[in-house]
C-alpha cells in the first residue's frame, strides 16, 4: 500500500474500530463526510481547554492566543491550495455557503441575456444558487452534458461564447467520481472573459490543489470532507476579484467604521467574515491540513488509485452490476456509484449496512444527473486514505451476499 | 452562592485552572464568548469517535445515529426557548447569520417609505444588515436612543407608527448590560402591524427565554455565548412567517425536487438548511442546553445578580471610574462597561491581563452606541455562572493596582 504506514494510520481513527450489526464497520461513505483523526479532535480540545476566546477583538492573553491560532490556519490553507496570499482565503460555513457567496456576486454582475454554464453532473449546491442568480437577473443557465461518462468537452466548446459570464463546475463529481479538466476549461472561460468557479469539495481532500496553476477565479471546499470538523469551509477568490466583490453577511468584525446610516468595510479577507467565526472549526481544519500534509497528498492519491485498481474490476465482474461514469481509472477518484439489476439502491445500502458496510443510496444531491442517467437513484461507495483492500473485499462479499439474498427471496 | 454547588461546577471548566502572566486566570470576557464545560467537549468528542456521518441522507447505522442526535437537539432548543414546534428552529452559523437572514426577508417585504426601527445600543450585527436592507429598498432606518442609560420608551412610542414594518432590538445590550422590555415593545410593534425581531445573543445564556410569552416574530442567538461550540447559532421564527419566507442559502438538503431550470423546497425547518450543517456544533449546543438546564436558568440569573450586587457598588466606589448604562441592578445583567479617568481602556485591559484578569476593551462592535456615549471606547467586564466573588475581588484589586501604577507613572 504505497509508502503509508497503514497499521499506524488506522490507529488514529477510533470510530473505525467499532462493530455495526455485530460486524466490523467498513466506512465507505467518504464522499458524504470523512472521519476525523484523533489529532484533529485533540487540536479542537486543546483550543477549548487552553485558549478559547473570541478572536481579533481582545487584548487579553487568551484572545491573543486564539487569534494567532485562527489566523495561522488561514496561512496553512493558503499554502495547502497554493493561493498567492491569505487575503484570498475566506472562511465560510462550508462549500454550499462558499458557492452561494459566488452566486450572490454573480447577481451583481449578470445582465439579461448573459450566460452561466454549469454541468449536468453538478451537486445541488452548484445548481440552485445559479438558478436563483439567473432568475433574478434574466441571465440564461446552460448545461454541459456527458460523453462516455465524462464531461462533454465538445459540448462545452459549442456552448461557451461572448455571452458567457460564469462557468461553474465540480472539480470531481460526487456521483461519478470523474475529474474534470479544470485547467483547460479555465482557459476557455477566460478566453471569453468569463469567471471560472470550481466546486472543490470532492477534489481537495484527495489530490494536490494548486489554484494558481489551475488559474481559477473561485474555488470552494469543506473541512468535513477532508478530516476536519463540520461547519467550516473555505472560499478562495483571486484578490482582485474579492476586492470588487461585496460582502454577503454584515455584522461585527467585518467593518471599519459604522455610523448610524452607513458603514465601511475592513480590508481583505476580513470584510467577508461577519460575526464570531467557527474558531474551533478553523483550528480543526488546520490540524486536518497538517495531518494530510504529513501523509502527503500524492500518497493519498496513489493509495486511492491502488484501491480503485483493486476493487473496480471486481465490481465490473459482478453480473448485473452497473457502474456509472467513465470506466477509465485514470480519470476517476475513489467514488463509485452503481446499481444492481432488480434491486433498489436503498435496499442494497440497507443490506450492506447489516453486514457492517456503510454506503450511501439516493440521488446524492444531484437530481438532474440522476435523471440524466435514467435512474431514480444509485448506491455509492466512496473511499479514503484509511480504507484498505480488506475493505474492498468486504464490499464485494457483501454485494454478492446481498444479490444472493434478494434473488433468493425475489 | 445560591443553591449552585460552585466547587463542583468549577471542576467542569479546565480552561479556568490556568495561570496567565503567572497569575490565576480570572475570565471576565463572557459577553464575547463563554468557556465550555467538559460535558460539551465530551459530547462533541463522542459524536466524532462513535457516530460521525452526514445527516438526513444516509440509511447506514452511523448516518441514522447522527441524524437522530442532530434532530434531537432541535427539540431541545425548541423546549429551551419555549417555541411551539421544531419547525420554528433553524440552525445557522450564529446570531450574525440569523439576523442577516431576517434582514434578507425584510428586503423582500420593505417598500420605499417604510420604516425600520432599531436602537442606538445595537451590536453591528443588528445595524448593518438593516442599513443594507433599507439602502436596497428605500426604507428608512430610525433609531431609539437612551434615557437614564436605558432604552427611551417614550422615544419609541413617538417613533413607531403605521409605516413601521420591522422593530429589531437587542434583548440585552452587549455593552450596557441593560435588559430591554421586549414583551411590551412586541405589543407596540404588533399594534402597528410590524414584525418584532430580537437579538438574543446576550440574553439566552443568562435567563429563561420564552418566545411565546415575549410574542416575538424572530429571535436569534449563538451557541458559543452559552457554553456551546463556535460556529453554530439559532434563528427562531414563527411558523407562519417562516412559511412565507424564502430560503437564503441554496443547495443540498433543503430541496424537494431539482430540475435543470427550477427547484422546489422541503418543508420547515429544512428548507432553510442548505448543505452539510455544523453537526458536531449542534450536538455540542444540545449538551450545553442540558448543562444549563441542569443548573437551572433561574439559578444562573440569581447567581449573576448576586455577583452584581457584590461587585457593582465596589466599582461605583472607585474614584474616577464611570459605569455606562442604567445603574439599576434590577434592569441589568452581568455586563459592565466602564472607563477610568485619564486611562485608555486598551491600557486598562492590558494591565488587567498582566494581573490575570481577562476583560475586553474597544467599541464592542457597537460603534454608534460608543459614539453616542461620547467616548472612543470602553473596558468591559462580563460575568457568567463560573465566576465567583473572589473573581470580583480580583477585578477590583487589579483595577486599583492599575490606577495606582498609571497614576504613579503619569
Amino acid at each position: 500500500m504505497t509508502k503509508i504506514d497503514f497499521e499506524r494510520l488506522i490507529q488514529d481513527f477510533p470510530i473505525l474500530k467499532q462493530t455495526v450489526h455485530d460486524e466490523p464497520l467498513v466506512y465507505l461513505d467518504n464522499a458524504a463526510t470523512t472521519q476525523k483523526p484523533v489529532q484533529v479532535l485533540q487540536a479542537v480540545e486543546h483550543y477549548y481547554k487552553k485558549d478559547n476566546a473570541n478572536v481579533h477583538r481582545g487584548v487579553h492573553t487568551l484572545a491573543e492566543r486564539a487569534t494567532a491560532a485562527y489566523e495561522g490556519v488561514r496561512q496553512k490553507v493558503a499554502d495547502f491550495i497554493h493561493a498567492k496570499s491569505t487575503k484570498e482565503i475566506l472562511f465560510t460555513r462550508g462549500t454550499t455557503t462558499s458557492l452561494n457567496w459566488v452566486a450572490r456576486f454573480a447577481e451583481e454582475m449578470l445582465k439579461p441575456g448573459d450566460q452561466v454554464i454549469i454541468s449536468i453532473m453538478e451537486h445541488h449546491s452548484n445548481i440552485i444558487p445559479w438558478q436563483e442568480a439567473c432568475r433574478k437577473t434574466g441571465a440564461k443557465l446552460d448545461y454541459i452534458y456527458l460523453k462516455d461518462g465524462e464531461l462533454d468537452m465538445e459540448g462545452l466548446r459549442d456552448l461557451i461564447g461572448p455571452k458567457t459570464r460564469f462557468v461553474s463546475l465540480a472539480h470531481v463529481s460526487n456521483v461519478l467520481g470523474v475529474v474534470n479538466p479544470i485547467k483547460e476549461i479555465a482557459q476557455l472561460a477566460h478566453a471569453v472573459g468569463a469567471y471560472m468557479v470550481v466546486d472543490g469539495a470532492q477534489s481537495t481532500p484527495h489530490m494536490v490543489i494548486d489554484v494558481q496553476d489551475l488559474d481559477v477565479d473561485f474555488f470552494a471546499f469543506s473541512a468535513h470532507k477532508m478530516m476536519g470538523p463540520t461547519g467550516v469551509g473555505v472560499l478562495y477568490g483571486k484578490e482582485e476579484i474579492l476586492e470588487i466583490m461585496s460582502p454577503v453577511e454584515f455584522g461585527g468584525e467585518m467593518i471599519d467604521f459604522v455610523r448610524q446610516q452607513s458603514a465601511s468595510w475592513k480590508e481583505l479577507p476580513w470584510k467577508f467574515e461577519a460575526g464570531t467565526p467557527n474558531i474551533a472549526g478553523v483550528i480543526g481544519l488546520g490540524a486536518a491540513i497538517d495531518y494530510l500534509t504529513e501523509i502527503g497528498m500524492d500518497a493519498i492519491s496513489d493509495h486511492e488509485l491502488e484501491l480503485m485498481e483493486y476493487v473496480f474490476p471486481k465490481l465490473q465482474d459482478i453480473p448485473g452490476l452497473t457502474i456509472y461514469g467513465s470506466q477509465d481509472l485514470a480519470k476517476r477518484t475513489g467514488v463509485i456509484s452503481f446499481n444492481i439489476d432488480n434491486l433498489h439502491p436503498h435496499d442494497v445500502a440497507t443490506a450492506l449496512d447489516y453486514q457492517g458496510v456503510a454506503v450511501r443510496a439516493g440521488h446524492h444531491c444531484a437530481q438532474p444527473l440522476i435523471a440524466h442517467l435514467g435512474v431514480a437513484s444509485t448506491a455509492r461507495a466512496s473511499f479514503y486514505i484509511y480504507n484498505s483492500k480488506e475493505d474492498c473485499d468486504k464490499l464485494i462479499q457483501a454485494i454478492l451476499a446481498t444479490k444472493e439474498f434478494f434473488n433468493g427471496t425475489l
